[in-house]
């Protein structure tokens, strides 16, 4: 079979930001990979054009009027069915929100290569899903730009690191006095500073929300103690993160902010290769790089954050329930950017947290903690 | 018997800063080396010192009145002597200028772990160095904090590096004018702002000739082509150089500057051990990471080595001993600073390469350029 020494890639959420960048990776790595899987939710005139480009085997979408679908030979199989088939090598978790959850558990028990850019499946079930692919021994690789940062920095490493120091951009109202922020609309948050990114994510990032859901990922991923995880705002966004080791050394990983870096780093690893299309950071042009702390009264998501992250149970995925909730009334421009911490603050606070909980009460707390944010949110007023 | 655990450390030049910031390191790291033999110059009081601490078996002292020297039971050896003692399993080749060559080689072709302070053995012979290492299986693990960042950037990565950029403070006459540079004294000389080092280093890196040694070294450490090989000026010293892979990515070794971490590093790779003497970074207080291209004109020596480098033959050794005896009267007050760029390109201009030398011809070529350095300077008014 010609296919037979390529790599068997599943994206779910294809026809999002981090999949369609995938696929552009995938597109420059010629021969390396075979797109056997495809999942969309809504944009089915895209999925058309990907499925028509790469043949994938399988594939699903969740748009009822796929009248205008093409879907060639593709068969229909649930996004679940996709990461566990037996012919799928590494599987791209590229949904966003917990859409991705049940599908990443699913990859991970069949012990795939399986590259995560989605947060909530790390922030709301870590837990269970270290644990499964320890037993099953599935790869885990960020695609996330701060932990590829952390995983390129531990490379080699004997030792675990002794510290994480994620940076963030900071956002496009670092700047912003109070009243400003009270003021700021969906099409002033959409516009990141330096990188490109879905919508939910380009919210969470303004708020803050983001490095907070990010520190918990770092958690999971790299088995550091929360308190040993901290931010720092950078807003050049060319120091991805860093880490530091026993000896008081620190290791960085730096690049030109483009997903599509840490997409490919996490679908050669342990290989790098030449990609003519990514930007080259250029040392003759940089002048600074600036650092300062985070500003965590204009920006309370950040600690309500580290709060449920400390709280633990069932507390992240309330808090990534309640988020998803706020970001979405706010781009409806139903409620204020400030009010987005107030919600999901409001919510924790509601929330009776459980400990150690299956999957099926991290479920459960998603569904309530969306429920009740939603309940709040119409109470106009009174919160 | 008791020691026959710990590794068996020589230190070649330990009375010199170097020398006693690895005594340091070793006090600091109980149990895991036995220090068997100290070399040292003229400093016999200090020698004396570290020999009723550490009890040394062998040593070695180039000076002549030694009434003062308490020698206790060592024995009396040479530098290669002690190099390449079947006893010995790390030597610290913490000399200066071109003193450590011939014990380098010793121990290289003895196939130690060789760690090495001391410039002048890789710009003069790096070849015959690279060469014997791989003969004989000797691991060299260098000491300078840029090739030290540089090896800790390369753990774990399985390609060589596409491009390395080495990080200079700019010394503490990077924003003089070239009046002002013709003024300066050895006295504002000899105050780096960042890192605590001999004298020769740090007129050195007041005129960028460090660095371009430290290109050449880099050269024959990491296998990277010359013109791979940049240097920006980072005032705050902070990080301490950089690696670029073929995908784009960059890797940077950060920490406070004190050369104890990468002597350690050295000494304890591929362990990371914690050390409470040696400062921490705190990203709270770190402000601003800056960066500028070094100014080739205001600081000629930088193009002078790269020119030798690119020569190679002999010119590299040439150059190297040159820059001592113009360094040296610099110190005498017999030249101004501005001078020593002009009588290191005087001798290098009067010099017929030698391709390929031997370390004969290598050291032949050392003894002309003193000679002719030191007659060059002579004729005062005409050169």
């Amino acid at each position: 079979m010609v296919n037979s020494l390529k790599q068997q890639l599943a994206i779910l959420g294809s026809t999002g930001s981090i999949g369609r960048q995938t696929l552009q990776v995938v597109r420059n790595l010629t021969g390396r990979f075979q797109v056997i899987g495809l999942t969309a939710g809504q944009n089915l005139e895209l999925l058309s054009e990907q499925i028509a480009e790469f043949h994938p085997k399988f594939i699903h979408y969740q748009a009822k009027e796929h009248a205008q679908l093409k879907t060639q030979d593709s068969q229909l199989l649930s996004p679940e069915e996709i990461a566990g088939h037996p012919e799928v090598d590494i599987v791209v978790i590229a949904t966003s929100g917990k859409a991705g959850l049940s599908a990443t558990l699913t990859a991970v028990k069949a012990g795939k290569k399986v590259a995560i850019a989605n947060k909530e499946p790390l922030v709301m079930a870590g837990e269970i899903i270290t644990r499964e692919a320890k037993l099953s021994g599935a790869k885990i690789l960020p695609i996330d730009s701060e932990h590829s940062a952390i995983w390129q920095c531990l490379n080699g490493e004997s030792q675990p690191p002794q510290r994480i120091i994620l940076t963030a951009s900071g956002g496009p109202f670092r700047n912003y006095s109070q009243e400003q922020l009270l003021a700021v609309t969906p099409q002033q948050a959409l516009k990141h500073p330096s990188w490109q990114m879905g919508k939910k994510v380009t919210i969470d990032s303004a708020t803050l929300m983001n490095k907070g859901l990010e520190i918990m990922e770092a958690h999971w991923l790299f088995g550091v103690p929360l308190e040993n995880i901290d931010v720092i705002i950078h807003p050049q966004s060319i120091i991805h993160s860093m880490v530091e080791f026993a000896d008081g050394s620190f290791k960085a990983q730096l690049s030109h902010p483009d997903m599509r870096l840490p997409i490919q780093y996490a679908l050669t690893y342990p290989e790098r290769v030449p990609n003519p299309e990514l930007p080259k950071l250029d040392w003759k042009k940089i002048k600074e790089l600036t650092f300062e702390p985070p500003d965590l009264k204009k920006f309370p998501c950040l600690e309500l954050a580290i709060k449920a992250a400390k709280a633990g149970g069932t507390s992240p995925a309330v808090l990534c329930a309640a988020d998803e909730i706020a970001v979405a009334l706010f781009l409806k421009e139903s409620i204020k950017f400030t009010d987005i911490a107030r919600l999901v603050d409001r919510v924790l606070q509601e929330h009776q947290v459980v400990s150690n909980p299956t999957l099926d009460q991290t479920l459960a707390a998603d569904n309530w903690a969306k429920e009740k944010a939603t309940e709040i949110s119409k109470k106009a007023k009174t919160w």
